[in-house]
């Protein structure tokens, strides 16, 4: 399959280039975040402060921007690396990490996407339907709005619209690049039940698009990855394992991620 | 037994309401106080601007502040959120982290004692001495003082002083409303050797106290499921396996925590 | 072997001691450096507000200063607090990450040099070749950059020029305090691939540290007990186990690391 052999020739080209990713991330997930993208095979370095990510961004292959836990220097933050990024040409990756939730969050989002150009936007169903224009009732930063209720049309409008990939991740995953779009039906509900997947999630997209020209293919590998993660994952859970173990098998399964974990992967051009 | 219902009648309505437990929380164990809360079946949500605290908490069940790593744009959070909490009549769960150890500190406390209105406070020996005015020789965050040394009157002391539930935990935990007080003998030792069970056991208690209306209950449920789950995660240790795998099982224990477990209680009123 | 029973003795100390760490650090792996304080016996205690480090590391038996994620709030706590240990005579242990990464690193680390007498100053070749005035290439924060090469005469130049134990940690380990000097051999490339354990050496080296008057042998100490958990760590990983098993596993290794442990030292002085 087409599609099988680009995930695998990003996933070789990761191994081999050990690409630099510069996440500006929230407080909560920081360290999965970063652990995530050594397992897969990258270098992550973690910098927010206004006062070095500039010099931090010009020596990486992407940025990623997660607007948890979010902080009036760190806003500062986003806006000069995301820009810097631009002036480069290496691919910027958004989490707008509860979007729709608050005011806050909301001009947040909104002043990243006006002064930043975004390869790929990956959020929930409420956030992307918040970004879109659409009044969401937002439960928490996981919300469990499931993707196929109208999701291809919000995915695939709002890709239009920014002039980027969009993904909405949930029990069925959509990417859309405005004409071309996916589902994919990988993953597991304990997924949703561990804090900072989507974070991490984003963080994967954002390693496979610095070695990928083609953001939507980056963000099909990144969510692919998680959610065949997740499934193994679970696989492995003995007698009496819960969340705790599940966490530990997640990164192990990203870690030895392989050719024929790919091919499980149920994904579809719609 | 009483108790024991009360007990269970608790777990069942998180994991069917899943509450919303909005957390102020430390940067250490933050992502530790966020995966509890979903492993016992809330949502947690994590926000500490003062620009949209109180935003987050209109939209949640329970708020836990909890005062460990503090600066001063946190404090005005704490407050500003704990509130407009008791404006919606939510509980706020205070864990006073450090209280004694510094003079920040204590001023950091009681600025929020005098300012909201709390339902359970929950501390080590030497941080709830020092709330209560007794000088105290705290060393560390993660006093092992032993509550029966005097904890009873403390506790009902301090829960008179205040109009709260007071919880003492160490060794042997003492958890008063100033007219009710119980002894708590769940546990082990190891709890103390990593960081955070603290900070775990007042998120769970708020989330507790979330579907609970008497916070006592509320507390002596969110304690008594850390310290089983101690006992249980310090029974699935292998040859070879330390702190690293035990705080793994911990948080299997508290995902599959069961009526069997709450069996386990050694819990008296006195 | 003289070193060994120095290591052992180190070991003693810190388990009947149980000194008190404190730590300034980053937010990536703030989590890990507490824990593994205490998976050795210490009991560590973060705290990085200007307003309260000195009364804090007034009660401490060291400081460890991390370099990680900084703002200028914490810059003015690594001085407060670093001058205050200096007063008290406790030893101050430097992490310089990202030292050369960018300009604001760089000028962060020379005003700690500057105003704190350090007792051990730890880091990979690329950020101690940088603190020496040597024009590096960095690639993030885990530079792989063997420390053989030239590692012995920087890090002898850079502890005479400073007066203070030079740890590079890479492939082989160099440890230098100007007139004693010696390699390391333990460890595995996997330590490079989960993120902070350079800070958790770190944190053991300030935690040996405490305990011990000639700060080259803490500095010893914590490297050998992160090398060597590494390597048993290594060995406990079964099927399908990958980074996240091999992280918890270390934190079990340095647990329960043993006399035997140390044994498995290969040190040699040159």
């Amino acid at each position: 399959m087409v599609l099988a052999d680009k995930l695998n020739s990003i996933m070789a080209e990761i191994r081999s280039q050990s690409p630099l990713i510069h996440q500006i991330t929230n407080y909560v997930s920081i360290n999965d975040c970063a652990n995530v993208v050594l397992a897969l095979g990258g270098k992550p370095i973690m910098a927010h402060s206004p006062l070095e990510v500039e010099e931090i961004v010009s020596k990486s292959s992407a940025l990623v921007i997660n607007t948890g836990t979010p902080s009036e220097d760190r806003i500062k933050s986003y806006i000069l690396a995301g820009k810097r990024a631009n002036q480069m040409g290496i691919p910027v990756v958004l989490d707008p990490v509860g979007a729709g939730a608050t005011d806050f969050r909301n001009e947040i989002v909104e002043k990243i996407l006006k002064e930043v150009s975004i390869s790929v936007l990956r959020g929930n169903m409420s956030e992307i339907k918040s970004i879109y224009g659409i009044n969401t009732k937002i439960r928490g930063v996981d919300s469990a709005e499931n993707p196929l209720h109208g999701g291809l049309e919000i995915a695939k409008g709002l890709a239009n619209k920014l002039g980027c990939t969009v993904a909405i991740t949930g029990e069925i995953d959509v990417v859309s690049n405005g004409y071309k779009s996916y589902t994919m039906e990988n993953g597991h509900e304990f997924l949703s039940s561990i804090t900072g997947t989507g974070c991490m999630t984003t963080s994967l997209i954002g390693t496979c698009c610095s070695v990928e020209n083609d953001p939507i293919y980056g963000a099909i590998a990144g969510i692919s990855i998680m959610a065949i993660a997740g499934e193994k994952a679970l696989g492995y859970l003995k007698d009496n394992e819960g969340l705790g173990s599940f966490k530990v098998y997640l990164m192990d399964a990203i870690n030895r991620f392989s050719s024929q974990d790919i091919e499980r992967g149920i994904i579809n051009e719609i």
